[in-house]
């Protein structure tokens, strides 16, 4: 039986993507081989990467003056990426501080530039619950970019305006809400994610950058592999990709659009949090701290009074089939993360469980 | 019907490791989602590299005083990792050339200690069809590592004997010959490989460095994924690793030790290789230009006298089911690359067809 899987990231995929996957593990499309057998460049991967690509640009409604490079590493490799890539001689950033993500990219920035690295805006004070005021920012004329983790995975936020960057180039880090709805990519300099949370699975990130941001020549001494530029000249072949990946995030890409695209995700996701939200404000037991502004469609966390009945909740979870719902262990508590592929059924799952749990707990 | 894939990587792998993993891609041990869907957080995921490891560390008899991490980015980005873990402030290496890929990481070292890294053997005089002799070797007082490529792809050449290092660390990249014989690990300083020639699918590297070499402080400014130290502290968790392909690669390890580990890989990997040297020793039309004492077991590239016949001899094989076959687009001809998961029924089809092939166009 397939279970609820409220897991952050590694995270739920499609159960139809899963199925088209294992039958085409020994033989995809009559080549005799797994994808995970094939040189990356065959014909075949070549086409598998390029409709990949071209299906993402489609959904995303990506300009044509944006590149897309599908790298390794992750997201966090690409928090070293992104000053080694975007800054000029003048080596100064902007970041906005929002939670653990978005700190961790600030503190790898300032490995290349300590002095030049700068918080503009954080919601700290508050245990980032909240989304900071951004439509003042302390910008520099200096200032390469203005930084943000667009959902905050950990904290159950997310930036539903984006920051006056004064004309600066934002980047976003959008991992935990890529593709959960439509975005304009043109209001951003760098969108990328790593994939493992909303499209498939772990050892891949997608950068999309805008193409006059692309240096020839970096500031930094900078490893190849993170070089920007050098991925896009090679189409993201400049070493073996992760191919696997690639290719189950082409499915899930065709998934997306097969279903009606973005704006059809962001209906259902918004569909799916309502029913968790609108009980969380009804319930006596269970609390949801951010401020509603703020609120993320895709991870949502809640937490009881006490660290005990947390406990016993996530333990008894497990016998409704409800999986991966204690919160990170930075914060405690509890987290639905309600990507693309989960279910209504899975939240609704959940919200009858926690009916049932407050029944029988609430003092 | 299953190809016999002589891809040089990716690569073929065992059928019934793929057979496995589509058994498990909806539901791996009952926990109701795949292993592409799960936290790298969980105990059940955490099993699966720990067992991974383990495994490993058995089948190649790494002693505790060595360190193994999983790591993302291919063999490319630890070019670029081994100067920045590995140099003191002395900043020196002895790189030892033998074909594309230690020139490549000759030039990536480059980039960090431009004046400190030095080609001290070279075979590319003669097309890097052997390999040069490195029983006395410039090695500097102030180097702080030896470098080799222990088996060349592209070229088919393998070294047979290691090079007197004087005392400095070994860095060997044995991407194309990782669990194809027993190695003795502790000449080593540092062994790694990408995984997806003989072991998994893209997107893995596997690192085993002997502790006393792991600096607390390097020496560069470093991106946080690249520093072992931080790699092995968390126990390849630092962030969402390539869990896929560790699981993948556990499966083959496993495979390998089931079938009696390395010393039955060797003999099967020579068995192979043999059946294929002493056609070419043979054949009036097929020439394979490697030294004899320098050969690869692993990737056996050969060639016509004409590149016309070349193409003739890898579009036809197709239709004996024989795929991947052409060389390097560096270098041209053929190559048949005969990893642990290739069959010698494999190599038996491809010198039939080569006889074959040779009756009817030699002139």
């Amino acid at each position: 039986m397939r279970a609820y899987n409220f897991s952050a990231g590694p995270a739920i995929l499609p159960v139809e993507v899963l199925k088209e996957a294992a039958n085409e593990i020994l033989d995809y499309e009559g080549t005799g081989m797994s994808i995970m057998e094939m040189s990356h460049r065959t014909k075949t991967f070549e086409k598998v990467l390029n409709d990949a690509e071209a299906l993402l640009r489609e959904i995303m409604n990506i300009p044509s003056n944006y590149k897309v490079i599908f790298v390794q590493g992750g997201a966090t490799t690409q928090f070293a990426a992104i000053p080694l890539n975007l800054m000029s001689d003048n080596k100064k950033a902007a970041y906005i501080e929002t939670g653990n993500f978005s700190k961790k990219a600030y503190q790898e920035a300032k490995i290349f530039s300590p002095e030049g690295v700068r918080i503009v805006a954080s919601s700290k004070d508050k245990n980032y619950t909240y989304i900071p005021d951004c439509s003042n920012l302390d910008i520099d004329k200096d200032d390469d970019y203005v930084y943000i983790c667009e959902n905050n995975t950990i904290f159950g936020t997310k930036f539903h305006t984006l920051p006056d960057t004064k004309g600066k180039p934002l980047v976003s880090d959008q991992s935990s809400c890529f593709l959960s709805e439509p975005v304009d990519v043109t209001k951003y300099g760098v969108i990328y994610a790593g994939v493992q949370k909303n499209v498939g699975p772990s050892g891949l990130a997608i950068v999309i950058v805008r193409e006059d941001l692309v240096r020839d020549e970096l500031v930094f001494k900078t490893p190849t592999m993170l070089n920007w530029k050098v991925q896009i000249d090679a189409g993201s072949l400049y070493n073996t990709p992760n191919s696997w990946a690639i290719y189950i995030c082409g499915k899930v890409f065709k998934w997306i659009k097969d279903l009606g695209g973005l704006e059809v995700m962001k209906k259902r996701n918004e569909a799916k949090a309502k029913v968790l939200y609108d009980y969380l404000e009804t319930s006596k037991l269970f609390k949801n701290e951010v401020e509603k502004k703020d609120r993320s469609i895709m991870n949502i966390v809640f937490r009881t009074e006490s660290e005990e009945l947390d406990a016993k909740f996530v333990s008894e979870a497990k016998n409704h089939n409800i999986v991966s719902i204690k919160g990170h262990r930075l914060v405690g508590g509890m987290r639905a993360s309600i990507y693309n592929a989960m279910p209504i059924e899975g939240v609704y799952a959940l919200v009858d469980f926690m009916r049932e749990f407050e029944k029988e707990n609430l003092k």
